[in-house]
């Protein structure tokens, strides 16, 4: 693939000083290049942040913003950040009432997290955590815990945010995006490879006429390799799998992500959640709101996510909630 | 490229599928499945309409919604939508006082236009257009008129769409918006091909290790083959040639966009916005807002467009006016 790049040693510095120009709202720490932070700081709020490694874009980075996250702690592609970068993420965050990180469910940013939060205690900044582990293929339903995040935890930024700025306390905070977890499901679909730029060749394959089904954000081998289908197909396969996991007993009133993985295109996408949405209307299920577009990416991968959120009337009443975080801008 | 579709001769149906059971708030038109409108209608208030190929999404049927547009005809992949689209859309949109048409210069686009506004005038709805103009590249600077419109088009109608809903007469919102077109420059950079999922394969190359500065939204050539640079000497000749057309005396206040055109990644619009800026600040220039991300696409195309618009106090004012397009949706 051709890209716009300058040294792809440096795409995440280069993308960053992008970012803070393109975004007046935000900034980078002045303790650490590699923290975004927003701006208008609202003493007494708890604060919520995330981090992750870079190449998601807009997760994670262009999730701060009024009624969202604080700061995020970037990492190198595919990377976690470092765990002084969530420390310094915590202490920009922290306005008194203590910091909500929720991250997702990959090995470095777990340890690292872990970590920070100790360096944190040191300072008396108290730090509580939730893990997403919404992708279904990552780990059977019996070992649940050890699922990865994906594209699901945009529910659980938006609504833990969104109880932050109602004024919610970290207990609080925290349990709702830990409910937003336990309620939400992701499966993913791939088609054609990544690159990471410092690479500059796929790091994995997915043979011409078939699809990964269950693949991870960064390559990860999913549930089976199958010949490469038709979207109706496709999206059939991708619901039943999340239903399965569900195990739901009657309709339920759901909201749905369908996330592009980089360069699949918006009519794809379209086409895709047209097929997801009749089955679950046939289902008896209920679906309050859409999301389309890409949320949670995996650099320039061919290939979807589909998220279901199983809502109560707390998590809704969040979710609807106004907010402005900077990456997805109501123009 | 392997890709989500059904039918490849039926991705435009497909699409609008998913695209009204995601966006309770529009739907196809009664007489015309190839038109999509906004439910709710203002009495009184001007319509706003555009039309054009599909595979640009999310133009131009994500640009539907409160203050921007009343109903979008939709045409086959790159292809015009026929006379009749139009002219429904302008039965759709009005509401007694007239229907302002803000469209892409193209050939098609341009005879089907004329052909629905002389229809239409049969039924006493009122019709004016503007023709957006906004890429350098597509025609020299003396037969401006001859230019294409590309990712600009999104001012015309979010300034169109706001003099509109704030209760602007059909010349008003006209006026307004060919202010916009005439303050609006756009240069395109292609790095690889798009690929029409009907056809199946890119029906125009880019040799590997070159780019094409200056390439239409349909592969059209542009203004020369080159060396593929680096992201920032992209960036900097993409400035250079918008504002040598502009041929500015002094500093202005612009708003700046940067479309990716399908296949690029976040990351690498970013990466080049950054130097944009950079540049734009060198040059005294003052900047207002900043919109990065895929606004008009061309299908899979890797590349992106760079937009400038030379603000003034009326423009500004409606551009930051709160609308609610269903693609561009504040979650």
């Amino acid at each position: 693939m051709q890209r716009f790049v300058n040294d792809p040693d440096f795409v995440v510095e280069d993308m960053l000083k992008g970012f803070v120009l393109a975004n007046p709202e935000v900034e980078l720490a002045k303790a650490n290049d590699r923290v975004v932070v927003k701006k208008q700081k609202q003493n007494g709020k708890v604060g919520v942040i995330t981090g992750g490694g870079s190449g998601h874009e807009p997760a994670f980075l262009g999730y701060v913003g009024e009624g969202m996250l604080d700061a995020v702690a970037i990492g190198e592609v595919f990377a976690s950040p470092p765990a002084q970068a969530f420390y310094d993420a915590m202490l920009e965050a922290d306005t008194g009432a203590g910091v909500a990180c929720l991250f997702g469910n990959y090995a470095g940013d777990n340890m690292n997290v872990k970590m920070a939060i100790k360096m944190a205690e040191d300072d008396e900044v108290e730090v509580k955590y939730v893990v997403a582990t919404d992708d279904v293929a990552s780990s059977p339903k019996e070992t649940k815990e050890k699922r990865h995040g994906i594209a699901g935890g945009y529910f659980m930024w938006k609504v833990g945010g969104a109880k932050a700025a109602a004024g919610g306390t970290l207990d609080e905070v925290i349990a709702v995006a830990q409910k937003v977890v336990d309620r939400t499901r992701s499966i993913c679909v791939g088609l054609e490879p990544c690159m990471i730029p410092a690479v500059g060749k796929p790091n994995f394959e997915i043979e011409a006429g078939t699809m990964e089904f269950g693949i991870g954000h960064h390559g990860e081998t999913g549930i089976r390799k199958e010949e490469l289908k038709k979207a109706d197909a496709i999206a059939e396969e991708m619901v039943s799998t999340l239903l399965e996991d569900f195990a739901f007993e009657d309709g339920r009133e759901l909201s749905v992500m369908l996330s592009g993985l980089g360069s699949t295109m918006l009519m794809e996408q379209y086409i895709l959640v047209g097929k997801v949405l009749e089955i679950l209307k046939e289902k008896g299920h209920t679906i309050h709101k859409v999301y389309v577009g890409d949320f949670v990416t995996s650099l320039d991968m061919s290939g979807a996510s589909l998220t279901f959120i199983d809502l109560d009337e707390e998590i809704k009443e969040l979710m609807d909630m106004s907010g402005r975080p900077v990456g997805m801008k109501n123009y």
